[in-house]
């Protein structure tokens, strides 16, 4: 009989990003002449820097030419980009990854969704808390999450690995076993990180478990610190467990251009089988590659030019989270991150929920941010604001909280 | 304990278009002084319309403007997208189709492949034979086509509708109850068509048997014939149990663009859930919208200029498939296709079977087209040919093939 996939019943009824922009297109309509300062979704707001634009340009112009039009790409990409991400992603930093390790694809969002569906039915998940929701929500889809608590805000199938100030955002290994377990760092929502110590006991963990970890590093190019990892596989073992996720969507605002890509070291066995060429089988089914313009586009980032720009770009907004950061600060705020990501994460005042904290500041000061409860459990009485405004419109922001929770 | 998705054991080993391109790579090697003649994979070759190109390189520059910078795009695609497909596509055939019906994407492929994630676990799937690859390789790594039976080539529990010339290439409904029915009309590989009235079986069929419908409608453009229909919201009773899937790839050469979209009416129900709305929830999660730049390019295909233009490609495509087609008869070839879709599909001469007539043609004319037993097993003793290639090269291809079969 025709059936639904039943596990998409389990979903959390909405997408947060979709709660808030509800409740912030309810009060522009009540109050249409207030201005709107948003900090909420990570979208980056500077245009595309010129070296990607003249790439993006090139490659258009070879599209309307027969001697050099391109139709389908290849399955795994084309191998000029393959080739410098492993050069200049990984072996320039001393990590071991072959260029046929590396998948493009059309984005960390998908790749992300769609790791999980390689696996067994019946792995065991761990997943940070708070942290990016398409992890979760992937696995509930594929009826791997178990029965949803609302008292707990948790699903009885997962091993939640939470985070907060009182362990300093650094989770502890799981206390039950784990198959897959989902990080990223720097955090997305906290914006915090792992030393390389402290992401070398989860790969050894990994190792001695018989797990695996999908590491997510869309936002390894804001470290600013020293001895953070950029990639997992800066860690000694890693090519035997772990799966890293990158994206060019924060790094070099390919937000609406659409490109990232996975890898997977051809070390990684499950069984005897090989994990990269069930992820190259699954790309080769179900995706048709990424446009060949912006795997252009892509190329050019690595360009000398092109590298200068995109470092003017993080400057940026790493500079707004800076503001941010330093005015909820003086403002007697307790915050988080900010440092090598561009989340600023914060405890929200007076013990305020995460969502009656959105209230108030949107309310009150005209500002969008996002509530940490909406990333997990742990993420209850924390607030998300990002770096990735316009420079004056951060700083209004600011002075505008400073107002309001003046010390 | 961690373990694979043992589903994917049970895909052929080889994907149909590696293997061809290993064996012509292996011929290419031993003669490198043949000139190989490709009509095998349905890729496009003429460089992309001028409109086309102008709209790409107008976005391009507005992504290079703080104005008019575009980051994430809307889940289901661009409005000025969207509301183009549902008037120019649908509404202006007659068709009811509302613009939040539509789910552009990155392409047919991916649709198609993904489609049936939001279908139960248990959901019987009937499949066109022969037919594109992706339906029955997407729903075996989902654990839904059983055991494979290496004598017959078939899957014990897919439901196969097969075509060949002996039934005209009109399937019979399915004699044994079906849930989830793929159907792809201009058929890839056969080029062959159903009459309106056929289609309309199948709806009436669905809708009494609460099936649902996966129309892949990707060669609709090619139809040069009356009374064909060109999507199947034209038969009476589509909305409640029919999903579309359309792509820009054949219609307008963006298989290097990457562009498509899906249509889920809203009347269609599953135990009284909405299947769009299923639809939207796993677009939202797993994808993040196709890039805007390509989502211009895909508006520029409704201009004037634009459809005129597109016009003068399928023209072109189709004349070589006449070509084809016409010179095959002439050489006693069994043919059928080639009118109201770019694919040939000839009968093998002398009994040989569809990989043996590969070889030899390969062999004998350096000219690569595609076995038909890869498209399912009643393809077997087929073979494709295809109208995308050269106008120049095809003529020649044909005069290969004349020479060896003088009759």
């Amino acid at each position: 009989m025709l059936s639904i996939n039943e596990n998409y019943l389990k979903l959390n009824e909405n997408y947060l990003f979709s709660d808030i922009a509800k409740k912030v297109a309810a009060y522009e309509k009540e109050n249409p002449e207030k201005e709107i300062i948003r900090l909420g979704i990570g979208d980056v707001t500077l245009p595309l820097a010129p070296a990607i634009i003249e790439a993006l340009h090139i490659a258009v112009d070879e599209q309307s030419n027969p001697a050099t039009f391109r139709g389908y790409s290849p399955d795994l990409g084309y191998s000029f980009l393959r080739e410098l991400i492993a050069e200049k992603d990984f072996t320039d930093h001393g990590c071991e990854v072959y260029s046929d390790e590396i998948f493009v694809s059309d984005g960390a969002k998908s790749d992300s969704g769609n790791i999980q569906e390689i696996f067994g039915q019946d792995v065991i998940v761990a997943l940070g808390d708070p942290v990016y929701p398409v992890y979760l929500d992937s696995n509930t889809m594929s009826g791997r999450t178990g029965v949803y608590d609302e008292a707990t805000g948790k699903f009885s199938g997962i091993v939640y690995l939470p985070t907060s100030a009182e362990n300093n955002f650094v989770p502890s290994l799981p206390s039950r076993h784990a198959d897959l377990i989902y990080l990223c760092y720097p955090n997305n929502p906290t914006g915090t990180t792992l030393t390389k110590d402290e992401l070398q006991a989860w790969v050894d963990y990994a190792n001695e478990e018989k797990a695996v970890i999908i590491f997510d590093a869309a936002y390894e190019a804001y470290i600013s610190e020293e001895n953070i990892p950029h990639s997992i596989y800066e860690c000694e073992g890693a090519r035997t467990c772990a799966i890293e996720i990158r994206s060019f969507s924060k790094i070099a605002g390919f937000t609406g251009l659409r490109l990232g890509f996975t890898v997977v070291p051809k070390d990684l066995l499950v069984d005897g089988h090989s994990v990269r060429d069930l992820w190259a089988r699954r790309h080769g089914t179900k995706f048709n590659g990424a446009p060949y313009i912006i795997q252009r586009a892509g190329a050019a980032v690595y360009t000398e030019e092109g590298q200068k720009q995109i470092a003017e770009q993080i400057t940026y907004y790493m500079n707004n989270a800076k503001v941010i950061r330093e005015g909820l600060i003086a403002s007697g705020f307790e915050v988080f991150g900010g440092i090598n990501a561009p989340y600023v994460w914060l405890k929200t005042p007076e013990g305020m929920g995460s969502w009656e904290f959105f209230d108030f500041l949107l309310k009150n000061a005209q500002i969008v941010g996002t509530p940490g409860s909406g990333f997990g459990p742990s993420g209850e009485g924390y607030f998300r604001l990002t770096g990735f405004g316009n420079a004056e419109k951060t700083q209004e922001a600011v002075r505008r909280i400073t107002q309001l929770f003046a010390v």
